[in-house]
């Protein structure tokens, strides 16, 4: 049911970052399920992770081990290795130790990433078992294996790649995402890993990783759970024949910065499109406002009513749900007659009332579209936040009350 | 679907207070949708409204007039006159002028209330038309069709009683409500009113409303969407033969508090039994909290999450969902390994992990059950809150999708 999502596009490699794909049974035989990949020696790695007290095992094993030397991640789903407590940890640390000895390489080196069902141990000797097949297989141009290996109840796997010229040498950045339910990132996605052959100092990677994705993953939202598993990585190779890349880097800086925040900002979006039970992608936009957080609150209170997330999956115009929305959304002394709401172009109130020009027929033909901005205009100042989400459909509930049977 | 709802018990009339109901034909011709009460010379009344800044033109007014000597109630269904700018402020003057006019007593003697369809211009003529009809039924023993005649979604109406003896007088509590969407009070239910033969002092008055709508209205919630319109009323009609009512009354002061807490409960608990969809009446405790606050942004994380919203609609003891979302309540400095939760009588996580002695017969035997307590013991200090939810049903999303339609 993704909303605007077609097939994978073209996944550059990177040179320096090669991926592998095995099968371990964790959820059911066959399924790909595990995913190894390698940085070349000398890459520079950083990441955002979960905000969630409850994170996983392995969020706590990669949050130690990201400022070492990293050259590998283990991925694994069907599993997501949280609420399991000091045996989490164990099982975690025991498979990266698997891989590290198999790979010759510090254990330290070895990142884990687990998504999946929450609660239940992992199974550790799938993983193990199924590392040798997954290392053979590493290569560079298996990103969208990859992409698919990292599924949970995604409907389609997730990736965007850009190139730039600079200096006569190709700059490649390429990413993949996995995420459907449980979404409302917090410093993090569900799982993004991104991989540029740029060389990059490791405190410029890390202000990169953290603006990009504050303003892509951290910007969307379909149920408004947070995981517990949240990680999203980016990792520079170095192996572009170019000088290190700093803040001081004038163009070659920014180039590299748009195109990072390009993909981070395709495959975040990629996860809402594909959203549990998702027949719309919602933008929702908030101007005027008098600081960034209270345009935060208005854009989160009106993507998280299941009043609106339902009028939008009847494609209904039920624009008194938004006003009730942005009025309960704690705004201090906020003035609703200042506030005009649209619908796509359609102006449908102003002033904090219905719009004297609305009819209900142009908001039905915004609504019957499969993609729908929301915009709300505060009159309070010149801050402006916008987010993107989906509609609450019969699906959904359908997805996440069978989710484990 | 109501859960655990059984028809309206016995509602005893109480002395000085009356009710009478008509058809409007606001929405549907023939519907009880027009309710107008009485109270008699001399009563005090007190209430809470909604802290939307959305809030309904008729909330607006009734606050204005809630400090004077109000004489009506007047309450329509079918249409909140919400979001209708300065005109909707104008039809509920005028319909109030109305029923003043008919009456014989100053407009200012009348509250409004109105809920239904945000948006739609009130159709006052409809309401004034049907006045006189409603005055014509005005009687004390008219409790049972008013609850019915302020429905919306409602599949059931929703009233309670409770009478105590003092010095031979018999004191008389009664009240009904409604809602079963657009539920997160604040401050306020959807519509209450609750009346009582008492003599209160109105500043006794205004502190028991709160209290008791603290206690009950303001911890239920079905969908997390605070309406434009909530409103609690208590009324106090002074004709019970006994003295006036102050907090330094003692015991009889504790009794009234008691029955007037009890009633407040129960109407407010109908509300969530009756909740759109509902297949659950779930109870969410917070225990070990270091203050009030950190348990209700616990307990509303739970009861807010949709993705534990439909594994209680499935009945399958998903706790990894209860441990995530306890995870993401944004309580400071929160101490995972410290964390019990328990389904009903069962542990299903213990020092933030499964519990050793958890099976998942155990937690399906709990969830199968329609009345479910989920408690969740943080370890950080004495303070407890309680409230009071829904599951998230196929249901929910039909009403909700096909309101207008």
């Amino acid at each position: 049911m993704a909303v605007g999502l077609g097939p994978l596009p073209t996944l550059h490699p990177v040179p320096g970052f090669e991926l592998g794909i095995a099968s371990a049974g964790i959820k059911r035989p066959g399924r790909k399920d595990v995913v190894v990949m390698r940085c070349a020696e000398g890459s520079t790695i950083a990441g955002v992770t979960t905000t969630n007290a409850f994170c996983a095992a392995p969020v706590l094993v990669t949050r130690e081990r990201l400022e070492g030397d990293v050259r590998y991640l283990l991925t694994n789903t069907g599993n997501a290795n949280a609420g399991t407590g000091p045996d989490g940890l164990v099982r975690a640390r025991r498979a990266c130790a698997r891989l590290a000895e198999l790979a010759g390489v510090d254990e330290a080196a070895v990142l884990p990433f687990s998504t999946g069902v929450i609660g239940e141990p992992l199974p550790v000797e799938k993983i193990e078992a199924a590392l040798p097949a997954a290392l053979a297989d590493l290569r560079e141009d298996n990103w969208a294996l990859a992409a698919e290996g990292i599924m949970t109840t995604d409907t389609q796997p997730k990736g965007a790649s850009r190139q730039f010229e600079h200096d006569g040498v190709t700059v490649t950045i390429t990413g993949i995402s996995k995420g459907a339910g449980m979404i409302r990132p917090n410093m993090a996605t569900m799982l993004g890993y991104i991989a540029t052959n740029a060389k990059v100092a490791r405190d410029v990677l890390h202000a990169l990783v953290r603006d990009a994705a504050n303003k892509s993953f951290n910007r969307i939202t379909i149920d408004g759970d947070t995981s517990t598993n949240d990680c999203c990585m980016l990792i520079a190779t170095g192996q572009a024949a170019l000088p290190e890349i700093t803040a001081a880097s004038g163009e070659l800086f920014a180039k590299l910065k748009q195109a990072v925040f390009d993909v981070f900002m395709e495959i975040a979006q990629a996860i809402v499109r594909d959203g549990e039970g998702a027949t719309k992608f919602v933008t929702v936009q908030v101007n005027g406002g008098g600081n960034h957080q209270e345009c935060l609150d208005v854009a989160y209170a009106v993507a998280h009513s299941p009043l609106i997330k339902t009028a939008l999956f009847a494609s209904d115009p039920n624009w008194g749900r938004i006003l009730a929305a942005v009025g309960y959304a704690g705004v201090p002394n906020l003035d609703v007659s200042k506030i005009d709401v649209f619908l796509g172009e359609v102006c449908i109130a102003s002033q904090g009332g219905r719009a004297a020009s609305y009819t209900e027929a142009q908001g039905a033909a915004v609504m019957a579209r499969e993609e729908i901005t929301i915009r709300i205009e505060l009159g309070r100042g010149d801050c402006s936040e916008t987010i993107w989400t989906t509609d609450l459909s019969h699906e959904y509930v359908k997805i996440n009350a069978e989710y484990r049977t």
